[in-house]
């Protein structure tokens, strides 16, 4: 059996660091793992399944020889070491915004659309991580009924701006609680934006940097990779994406619209039930909802407060939550690499087209 | 000019504190002002226009020779002493959802429908928080372009639930932010429900108990009440209703759809920079949309993050936030006050069907 030699580019980030413990816990056969940081964190340890890792100075030379790269370190770091990744014969799974609208870089949920995979010439991307845990809910429902219509509100955790972020709220609730001065905001909402507010004790409607027709990036980023990932531009979507004081899991309230009249509740409860990659925590009678708390460090999409609109009979309201560095980044990662293990497509396609 | 007696009824709750210093600083003309709770609170003193008031304990004879009594106390309290206060000759402005939906008691936001205090029959009904700062900001959208669908999505402050509430979720965070034991919830989501969760750091769906078809009371008081106030019961409304661990302000994602087809961005910006009661807060070359640390003790409802659907030609998003203890509380009460004082209505119909 094939074994792969995996890389794991930003090791040292809050995702990176998620993505090298589900890794050690994956079904991958793996020879080897190659741990890449910037200089400053070359030479730093890392333990992967009890022995003891070096990580390496990030250069397009660590990738020879690397079967999978899982990239994880910002998008200009994807967008230069990609590429160069990919001309040494690895197989990209990037977890960045670098490539994901870009033609023909498959944009991945494997629940959702693992055939994509199929024609991957050397890059796939993993999407947003509030547009995945969308899709694992969505999806199911939009096989069986039609989807053509969504409308998110976002409450969405602080660990998905960084660890830095989340010390940063953590020092503002430290400081609000105890009466001290606040001390002032130096990365939230958006590191890269010129103004920064506190989230304590506060939400935030930005998520990423303003953009066209008064939407964010991050609201951009739904609208258009739920299209993509669904194959369908003709789905109706727009996005609120609203940044709470939580530190992880992300919540989205949905609206939806389906292209069947006469579903009730129930069916779209039995069919989230059945559905990969989700649980259903739904029942009024026990206050039985999904909460960001109860999401950590688990891989599934938890959808409750499944409702019929009051008026329009083709529309339902869905509560969906789910761990933004798991599902939303590291594990979706990690069953992109199962998934082409599986599907026999880890490797650089040929000039013939061909994987050899 | 007719001078008037009040009286405040829950004077030393948290919204019954706001009432007395905003009514410190209305034009109301006010010869003298009663301080009514339980027996508990019955002889605590308090401080009302720098002069010193003894707190009375409730009884339905507290009522004599009041001309407008401002309840605040809890719906079981105001199922009891309003129709007291009434046959008394007093005027009732009640801040629970107790008479909200009854025939006859008008249910009032000045801004919005102040004309229907004309029908009152000695009851008139203050809107839930939630509800007022979606009325302040569609009203002025409805009467330009008229208004027939509303999906919202809340993010609503623990201040709401009460001061006890939000000293269990500050306690919460405590903990959590020292490593401690996190004490046993007991109050939230809701009070008078069976199982209570963290609000620290979490978000929760649920907002009172649950109701009919899995939403809850408070997501039927925003449907319900959105239509009295409105008078429109064609009008197409549903409602998420979510806690988030913030003290005070409540935000609200709302969709819409208006009638008609040609209105843009900028239409809807200009209708609510000049509207009564609302402060455009709209810029995202300058990060500027409404937070709710920045609307805390202001009495005006602000909105931001105006965007037209990406395809639904007549639909908008805004993003609303208000102090839900000033104008979803205390303030609108006492404006109330003031607009039955302007409107010469504050005084309880006699049996021919005048004001005497």
């Amino acid at each position: 059996m094939k074994e792969y030699v995996i890389a794991i580019v930003g090791a040292t980030g809050a995702v990176g660091q998620k993505m090298t413990e589900l890794l050690a816990e994956s079904s991958l056969p793996i020879k080897n793992v190659k741990f890449l940081a910037s200089s400053r964190s070359a030479g730093k340890k890392i333990t992967f399944k009890n022995q003891e890792y070096i990580i390496d100075e990030l250069v397009p030379d660590s990738f020879k020889g690397v079967d999978i790269a899982l990239f994880s370190a910002g998008g200009s770091i994807s967008e230069k070491f990609a590429p160069e990744a990919v001309k040494r014969g690895a197989v990209v799974i990037d977890n960045t915004s670098a490539f994901r609208m870009t033609k023909d870089v498959p944009l991945v949920v494997p629940e959702v659309n693992e055939a994509a995979l199929k024609t991957h010439q050397g890059i796939i991307a993993n999407p947003n991580c509030s547009t995945i845990q969308m899709m694992v809910a969505l999806e199911p429902i939009r096989r069986q009924f039609g989807l053509n219509r969504i409308i998110v509100s976002t409450y969405q955790a602080v660990s998905g701006a960084g660890a830095q972020a989340v010390r940063e709220m953590e020092n503002q609730a430290i400081a609000q609680l105890t009466d001290s001065q606040i001390p002032i905001p130096e990365i939230l909402p958006c590191g890269g934006d010129k103004k920064h507010y506190q989230l304590a004790f506060n939400v935030l409607p930005q998520i990423d940097v303003f953009s066209d027709q008064g939407y964010t990036f991050e609201e951009w980023k739904m609208i258009n990779e739920t299209k993509k990932i669904m194959s369908d531009d003709t789905i109706k979507i727009s996005a609120t994406c609203v940044r709470v004081p939580v530190v992880t899991g992300h919540s989205e309230s949905i609206y939806i619209e389906i292209d069947q009249e006469d579903v009730n509740t129930a069916s779209i409860k039995s069919i989230l039930e059945q559905a990969p990659g989700v649980t259903l925590q739904d029942d009024p009678n026990t206050q039985l909802y999904p909460q960001p708390l109860d999401c950590v460090d688990l891989p599934d999409v938890f959808v409750g407060r499944i409702r019929k609109d009051i008026d329009e009979v083709k529309g339902f309201h869905l509560w969906v939550v789910s761990d933004n560095l798991i599902k939303g980044a590291a594990w979706n990662s990690i069953q992109i690499a199962e998934s082409l293990h599986r599907l026999d497509l880890a490797a650089v396609p040929e000039n013939d087209g061909r994987r050899h």
